[in-house]
C-alpha cells in the first residue's frame, strides 16, 4: 500500500475522551488511518507542562485515552499509538530545537498566549509550558510528520514547527527535516452542554465516552437550549441550541433533524421531545463503543501491549532521525 | 577506598583549553580525583546553546579538550570522562525540570543575566540559553553528585539546580534527588595576557596549554606589566602585573618571586628580566605537558576509547537515575 502522507497526531492524556474529542479528532483518525500512515501520541510529558503537580492523573489517563482510542475504532494494526515519555529522542531534538527558537518569539506564540491568560499563568509562568511548542516541534518532525490535524487555533503550532524546521535545515545545510501542512478541522467545535463554545473537562460541560447511560441522561436533561423558549408552542432557537448541535453531529438521520428544526423554530415542539430523541441517538452511538471499551478495561495487558508495541515502533523512527539531526549537527564522535 | 563526595565538573568545548583553564580547574581535578567519585563532562550540547551556528567548530574541540585533560594528568582509572550530547537522560530531566521553574525565575539568574548582557542577546536571546541553568541542574543531578567546583560567579547555577531538587523531592514525594554543594575556588582567577581580568579565548588574551614555545614567547613579550615602569630603574608596580601573577600561579619557587617583586618594586629590575624567568617558568611547566599531548594527538582512537568507555560508564548511572526520576513522577507503565 502506498501512504503517502504521514499523520502526527494525539492528546494529552490528563482523563477520558469526551464527544468533543470524538466529533474534533478521533473520527477523523479513524477514517485516515486507511490510507496514511498515522502516529497517534499519547502526550504524557507534554501533559505534563501544566500538572506537573498530578503526576498520578496523568499516569493513569494514559490507560483511559487509550481505551477510548481502541473503543472508537483506531486500530493499531493501521495507527501506531505510542508514549510520549518513552521516546527520549524527542526530549534530545526539543533542547536542540531550542538553540533554533527565541524566547521573545515563543512569547508571541498566540496559542500559548491565549493559554496563559486563560491559567493566569503570566507571573509563574514555568519554563516548560513556555517552550511546549518546541516540544511539539519535535514530535512533529521526529516522524516527518507531513499532515497535522489541528483545530482552527493551533495553526501556529504548525507555522512555529515549520519556522524550526526551515531554520534547522538552512543552518546545517541538510534537508532531512520535513515542512507540516495543518490538517485543519471543517467540522466545528462540539459545544458543552452548558452551551459554552468548547466541550472541556477543565470546563465541566462535557459527555465522555465512558459516561454511563444514567448519567448521560442526566446530562442531557440539563442541556442548554433556548432559555426563551419558556412553552412548547412558542418559537424555539435552533442557534446555540446545545440539543440540535449534537442532533447536526450525531444524528444518522439529519433528514429528520430537519424537520425538527424547523417544527421547533415555529412552536409547537418541545425540549423534552428533542432531549429524547437526543438520547436515543447518544445511547446508539455510545453503545458499542462502550462494551468494547469494558471487554478491553478488564484485558489491562493487551491494551498495554499495544502501547508497548507502538511505542517501539515510534522510538524506531525517534532513533533514526535522531542520529540524522545529530549528524547534521556534527554531534557524532564515535 | 571510601569516595564519599561525588564531584561534577566539565567544560564547554569551543577550543582547547588555556592557563586560566588550568589554574582555575584542571589543577584541582588532578588533586581531588584521587579521593573523589569525579566526573567530568565535555558539555557540547550545552555549548550549542550559544554556538548553535557552529556545531563543527564544537565536535572538533571535544578532541582537544580530551586531550588537554588527559595531558594535565586527568587520569580516566580515576575520573569518568564523558561526552554530555550522549546521555539521553540529560536530555529527558532537563525537560522535566523546566516544569519546576518559572521563566522570570530564570532571566533573574544572576549568571544568566551577566551572559545575556555581555553577549547583547536581550532581544534574540535563544530559547535554548535561558534554560542553561535547567540543563545545568540535570547535569549535576544525573549524577548525585555533592560538590560542584565552580567561580564566584556561578554560585547562583548551584542555587537554582538545589531549588528544583527541593522542589521536586517534596512534590514527588521523593528523596532521590540530591543537593549539591559549591566548591568555591580559592585561587585568584588568571588574568589574559593584556592584564584584563579574565583569561577566555573569547577576548584573544590566552595563553593554550597547546601552545608551541614559540608562540608562549611571543605572548610573554607583549604581556602587560606596569605601564608606568619606563626605565629598569623605576620602582615598578607588581598589583595588576600580569607577568608576576603568572610567576605566583606557576613558579615553583616562590621564595624567589617574592625577592623579585622587593627588587621590582623598589626599582632596578627590568621586564626583559622578569619576562625571561616567566618564558623559563612557563616552558618548563608546559613541556612535560605538551609531550604527552603530542604522543595522545598521534593516537586518536586511544582518545576516543577513553570517551567511549567514560560515556558508557556515564549514561549507565544517567540511566538509573532517569528511571528513578520517572518512577516518582508515575511515568512507569509497562
Amino acid at each position: 500500500m502506498n501512504k503517502k502522507q504521514i499523520i502526527l497526531t494525539g492528546d494529552r492524556p490528563t482523563g477520558p475522551l469526551h464527544l468533543g474529542h470524538y466529533v474534533g479528532s478521533l473520527a477523523n483518525r479513524v477514517a485516515l488511518q486507511k490510507d496514511h500512515t498515522q502516529f497517534i501520541m499519547i502526550a504524557d510529558a507534554q501533559a505534563l507542562t501544566d500538572n506537573y503537580e498530578h503526576p498520578q492523573k496523568i499516569h493513569d489517563a494514559v490507560f483511559q485515552v487509550a481505551l477510548d482510542y481502541l473503543a472508537v475504532g483506531i486500530d493499531p494494526n493501521l495507527s501506531t499509538i505510542f508514549i510520549q515519555s518513552m521516546i527520549p529522542a524527542l526530549a534530545e531534538l526539543t533542547l536542540y530545537y531550542l538553540n533554533l527558537v527565541t524566547v521573545n518569539r515563543l512569547k508571541r506564540n498566540p496559542t500559548v498566549k491565549t493559554e496563559i491568560n486563560q491559567k493566569g499563568m503570566e507571573e509563574n509562568l514555568p519554563a516548560g509550558f513556555l517552550m511546549y511548542p518546541v516540544s511539539q516541534a519535535a514530535d512533529i518532525t521526529t516522524f516527518k510528520a507531513t499532515l497535522v490535524p489541528v483545530g482552527e487555533d493551533q495553526i501556529p503550532m504548525i507555522e512555529q514547527t515549520n519556522e524550526i524546521v526551515r531554520t534547522f535545515n538552512r543552518l546545517y545545510k541538510t534537508s532531512i527535516l520535513v515542512e507540516a501542512q495543518a490538517l485543519v478541522s471543517k467540522i466545528a467545535r462540539l459545544q458543552g452542554i452548558d452551551g459554552k463554545a468548547k466541550m472541556s473537562k477543565s470546563l465541566g460541560n462535557a459527555v465522555y465516552l465512558s459516561d454511563s447511560m444514567d448519567v448521560v441522561q442526566q446530562k442531557v436533561k440539563q442541556m442548554y437550549t433556548d432559555p426563551l423558549h419558556l412553552k412548547v408552542n412558542d418559537p424555539g432557537n435552533v442557534e446555540g441550541n446545545v440539543v440540535f448541535s449534537y442532533l447536526d453531529a450525531f444524528d444518522p438521520d439529519q433528514k429528520t433533524v430537519s424537520e425538527l428544526k424547523e417544527h421547533y423554530q415555529r412552536g409547537g415542539l418541545g425540549d423534552m421531545t428533542i432531549k429524547k430523541r437526543l438520547l436515543e441517538v447518544l445511547n446508539a452511538f455510545l453503545q458499542p463503543i462502550q462494551e468494547k471499551r469494558k471487554v478491553l478495561e478488564q484485558d489491562k495487558n493487551y491494551v498495554m501491549n499495544i502501547l508497548q508495541k507502538g511505542t517501539a515502533q515510534a522510538n524506531e523512527i525517534a532513533e533514526k532521525t535522531l542520529q540524522e539531526v545529530k549528524s547534521a549537527m556534527h554531534l557524532h564522535y564515535f
